[in-house]
């Protein structure tokens, strides 16, 4: 029909083919990739459109992994475990939580995959010069650096940067942006004079910028890592129960501000 | 601070624990966890508190990959394809996809475990009549079973069922409910004369029954699920551009009903 | 184009018709609107399809009025508050919010109309009868009905029932439900040994049945007035600043429950 | 208790104040604000924290009655329509359309007022100037102006600023910013030999720039205004039935793109 092709055409996608009983995915049909594709590499597959495996792989699937949960402090968490005893759904409840990760709550990753790159151009001599020109334009925290409270040491950082490594020693990605990664957390140190630790986004970051992933992915990849943990947590709080559950318990109310 | 501790205890959980440089998930340090465990056994772990492991884990990230997608037609992909156009961060447009995921689109398998445990529990000679009561209460559907558009076999559930045989012939599954969607297939085909193909719902229920899931989880990992092919598709339309990307093609607008 | 008007048919609406330089809603040029008509009444023509005036559209805006906030301990106004903190736009902080509304927080409106209309068939001298049925069915809280803070009234609640009474005693409204609403409090009252006072859901289901709503209706309006605090807080929150506002202060974080 | 007072100062409110029984909003109390007080006149009252009445109330009350709807085309529509098809409620099937309003969908009412504001700052016979560095910085499109579909004239517009002109007229507003709007149309016209029509972003934005508004407002209003269609909307299709409704017929589908 070809005078209603605009219709079907409004909506393009390489992602997905279907006719009755076949669905294809990136171009495989659904019951090949069911059994022989772990979900990590299904989750690429699928973003990306290409292949992931080898170190390759295994350094997706530890960005991942490493993500899932930050504890119900987190506005995340703690909306979504809020939401599971106002009686909407389980998925409802997940996306109020993931709903929250915007520019500054897992946003982080994205940006830091931007300073990378800029660093990488720039070259190792002009670090500092690098981040003072995009302090100035952003601001002085530098993303994916500092936490306020894993200090000194967010204990997943070092662990990524050096699966990081070993993916590099065999060849499987650059090691580039792990090198740019550290420099960075040098040069905040000496300019602060105390430990300034890459936090779980600069180490993602540091991970998707190896992978060639273009930065808006440190987002998506980082939603549907904490999705995990939002599903955890309002889980457990909907097996706790409660009915409308507020931010702290019901006998301290709030401070009214006004005259 | 004995007093205040209804503060902290407001907010209770099993799943994480922290102090800072310290993050245990479940009992474990997050830094022996990344590099160590899938994304899929971590999901496990993190929604279920144990370890899955061998067959049972790979049911389980066979269940996670079967359900990433279903093409621009199913409302949660298109709203996030639209969401995607109109100047919301990714994981925002993604939560936009999800929270459209509820009793309706893609809440049967919650209720495909209830019909399964009410099979399991009358006995197979009971079959018929299990489903009739069912009915009766609930609508004159089956959840988990039938397609609109995929006839007469969704390719995804034979291949499911398959791996809970293979599971279920190594010990590792009961493998009890994978016969009870069957027989209810046989019953519901003779019943309409046609196939009545169990459907994704239906067969990722066999599994999660299979594994001991709580029934809601049913909706919580296809939500997680989901999401990948949400993520997919935002990203793609992101990169395809668009602004405020409506349902049709601008020139059909739509049909006016009053008077 | 007769071959492509299903395209067209598959968005159908009474609600709004266009050419390029018209906009009709609900059959009215929408510049004959704006300036005639008050914003609660263009809720009602929009969401009824009829116009309201006189005492039935002064009872309609003193329900819209009367449920715009319950303070920062409702979770749907402390998750928006936490939302505005986290990068992302007013408009998706407050839909943050608004999807916390659900069957336990805000959904007991459309239940309690439904009380209403039971009792109302049923006649007054069946009404313990009537409750007793209910709460056999559903539970023993009749929706609409107590408040575990408001005690031994709340304040919203009488004078919105004197407002139907006016609107009664002028003829706008039957004034039944009032009627009804006032037996249910006396009922349970009687039973309890103490006052269980009507609560906001329940005021304001009775404006909406009075006013010949639909019961899914009391959360629409529901939905529509809460999301007026929902971004008062979030507006409040956003000038107070923050970063990823957690639900307590950082120094309490939470009591991990685990071995 | 002073040593938890940092608990209830974790949420600090001028918005509202309460013990059991007695609920302030801005000060009054609620059964005061009930029966009294206009819905528009409340969204002040909550949001701004002041009074609003006669020419001010209605110009408010006119922004907030102009921007209710834009039809099924618009993807904060049809999102929620689809959404009202899935099993969710009510409400989260609304905050799945509000949740689509970000940068781009309704966002242009606040970079407006920024752009009139640099307008005023500059003084008339800087207008073009001002606008061309406005469009160096941020992209070809003055936010506010032109329309893809209301040619020559969005009919909101002229409406909406005779409005202003009125309470310019009567003291109540400068009137400076409909001015300003009102340059910049012609302006625009100008270089493009074609009428650039003020839209509804841009004529609520001279209103909300008249009243004194801060910027972010502008959405959070348009926010408010739009959750009426999308309900009326999501309400209509859940009347109309449907389940999984998608984006275009059935029979269409997609176009795939892959290889």
């Amino acid at each position: 029909m070809t005078d209603t092709s605009d219709v079907a055409d409004w909506w393009r996608t390489r992602i997905v083919d279907m006719e009755p009983g076949r669905i294809h995915l990136r171009g495989r049909p659904v019951q090949e990739l069911i059994g022989n594709t772990g979900f990590a590499q299904m989750i690429w597959l699928m973003v990306m459109g290409t292949e992931i495996t080898g170190h390759r792989a295994a350094l997706f699937e530890a960005a991942l992994v490493s993500a899932v949960d930050h504890g119900p402090q987190a506005p995340s968490i703690a909306a979504a475990r809020m939401a599971a005893t106002c009686g909407i759904g389980l998925q409802s409840a997940m996306a109020t939580g993931l709903n929250i990760l915007g520019d500054v709550h897992g946003g982080a990753g994205e940006q830091a995959i931007g300073v990378y790159r800029l660093c990488e151009r720039a070259g190792p001599e002009a670090l500092k010069d690098t981040l003072d020109t995009w302090r100035e334009a952003h601001g002085r925290f530098i993303p994916g650096f500092g936490h306020r409270f894993h200090k000194p040491v967010d204990p997943r950082a070092p662990r990524l940067l050096g699966l990081v490594d070993e993916a590099a020693k065999a060849g499987a990605v650059p090691g580039a942006y792990a090198e740019i990664g550290r420099a960075i957390e040098r040069q905040l140190a000496e300019e602060r004079g105390k430990p300034v630790p890459m936090n779980i986004d600069g180490a993602t970051a540091v991970i998707y910028a190896e992978l060639g992933c273009p930065p808006p992915l440190a987002r998506g990849f980082f939603g549907l890592s904490r999705s995990v943990g939002i599903l955890a947590h309002a889980w457990e709080q909907t097996e706790q129960g409660g009915r409308n559950k507020g931010p702290i318990p019901p006998r301290y109310r709030w401070t009214y501000d006004g005259d």
